[in-house]
């Protein structure tokens, strides 16, 4: 099954557009797990357990995996292991790097770890993205508008075309659009920055859309449900609120709790 | 020793501006190697062996490394431990996340692997890159104007600032100058766009520079040779035309012939 048509699945079968975001720092684990990998495979896999009734997917940060050496990869692919198979996984790497480079990339996220989506960067342009976008049957999230503080310094730089002038990350998501020939590309907007976000939905109405930064960032919930379409779908993810809610032994319930509550804020936001 | 001197150390020790990548592909090995991550270990240390009299700088190419899994990340450190001391180690990995996630990327780059220097994409601004910024021993080489052929269309891009109109590439080389209060960054800027590398070097007659693409890619020499100083150095990479000159039993040794040449050449390109 294509990534598109997984995630329409498991959107309605949970009426949940929240994504789980696993960033595991070992600094943060329950009191009682060892700062260990295997404490934080033994963390990750009660979190995925107990919040799997309200995820439409899951996106492990590979960072947080890397951060841990050879065996935080091994890491990873226990946690993927253990993560329902009717939900996908979107492997948040932010790779860009030119054609034969990200052909190896993605042999890694593809072919070694089996992720269904990826997110990846657009700076070096279409033919550095296209060892990904070849993978009809995978998402490739491009990074348009992130939700850090200092996005805009690049990302809203005025990029003058054809006699209008438009900002950075408006000019990306148009292009990428045009290199959507396989209906497998979707855009990153932070939900920080709202009125770019809701911009990007009116220029590009076709392109899926993955939205960080509504938990600890702080980002606004109702913009990011209003760009949400069936077939261009928006999927919000919070990762540290949910899977830091509580350090104590109850910290798999409070995940669950702050994971449902987020999953009823956004059917709440929904225009009735 | 932070990165600049040793880099500056090796290539007076060597009079070498050459800098060998490692990106171990299995399906390329002497054809007497078994292809798994030991065949590839005992390939690179042969091929480290053969070449370190001519290589200023090493520069694994991550890429690689993961697309052969958990076992990819022991390869790579295994690798790293039979560089000579006295090489600098540039991992690239071309990383760019917002901040929290941009920080376990430098953990795994600086603290897991002790790399002397890394690349990272600009695109989400100097907050993004502070968790490598921050570390002034180490070299952070942005990437600027990449080698690929599609560079372009994201690249040079019309940016409007201040009245003027400049390539997107230009103001990125502008930014990072202003991110330089560590003295440690750098700039990525292929050797196959030898008037954007020129115009770079106008520009920010500071700024240590990486140009890939004299190999397989078919760059430029003269224009690369021409905008090294002795304060700012150029480093000239070649990966795949020296590390697969030969399958056959002489692989090492037609290796180092290749990078014998190619510092020869690079030495006759210098001004006389």
């Amino acid at each position: 099954m294509a990534y598109l048509e997984k995630l329409q699945t498991a959107i309605n079968a949970r009426q949940s557009l929240l994504c789980v975001g696993l960033d595991p720092d070992l600094a943060r684990l329950p009191t009682h797990f060892p700062s260990t990998p295997d404490g934080a495979f033994r963390f990750l896999r009660a979190i995925i357990g107990s919040t799997s009734d309200f995820a439409c997917a899951y996106k492990p940060n590979l960072a947080f995996f890397e951060a841990l050496g050879p065996a935080g990869l091994e890491l990873l692919q226990a946690t993927l292991a253990v993560i329902p198979s009717d939900i996908p996984v979107i492997g948040d790497a932010k790779r860009g790097d030119v054609g034969h480079t990200a052909h190896q990339y993605a042999v890694a996220l593809f072919e070694r770890y089996h992720v269904d989506a990826v997110t990846v960067n657009p700076y070096l342009g279409e033919d550095a993205l296209e060892p990904f976008l070849a993978h009809a049957d995978r998402g490739i999230y491009v990074v348009c508008r992130t939700s850090n503080p200092g996005a805009a310094a690049v990302q809203n730089l005025p990029v003058q075309r054809n006699g209008e002038t438009r900002p950075l990350y408006e000019h990306v998501a148009l292009l990428v659009q045009s290199w959507n020939r396989n209906q497998n590309c979707g855009l990153v907007v932070g939900a920080t920055a709202p009125a770019e976000l809701s911009q990007i939905r009116r220029l590009t109405p076709h392109l899926p859309l993955l939205v960080p930064g509504v938990g600890e960032q702080g980002g606004d919930l109702v913009t990011a449900v209003a760009v949400h379409r069936e077939d261009a779908p928006v999927v919000i993810n919070a990762s540290r609120s949910i899977l830091y809610a509580s350090r104590g032994s109850d910290f798999a319930s409070a995940a669950a709790i702050v994971a449902r509550n987020l999953r009823d804020a956004i059917r709440r936001a929904f225009p009735s």
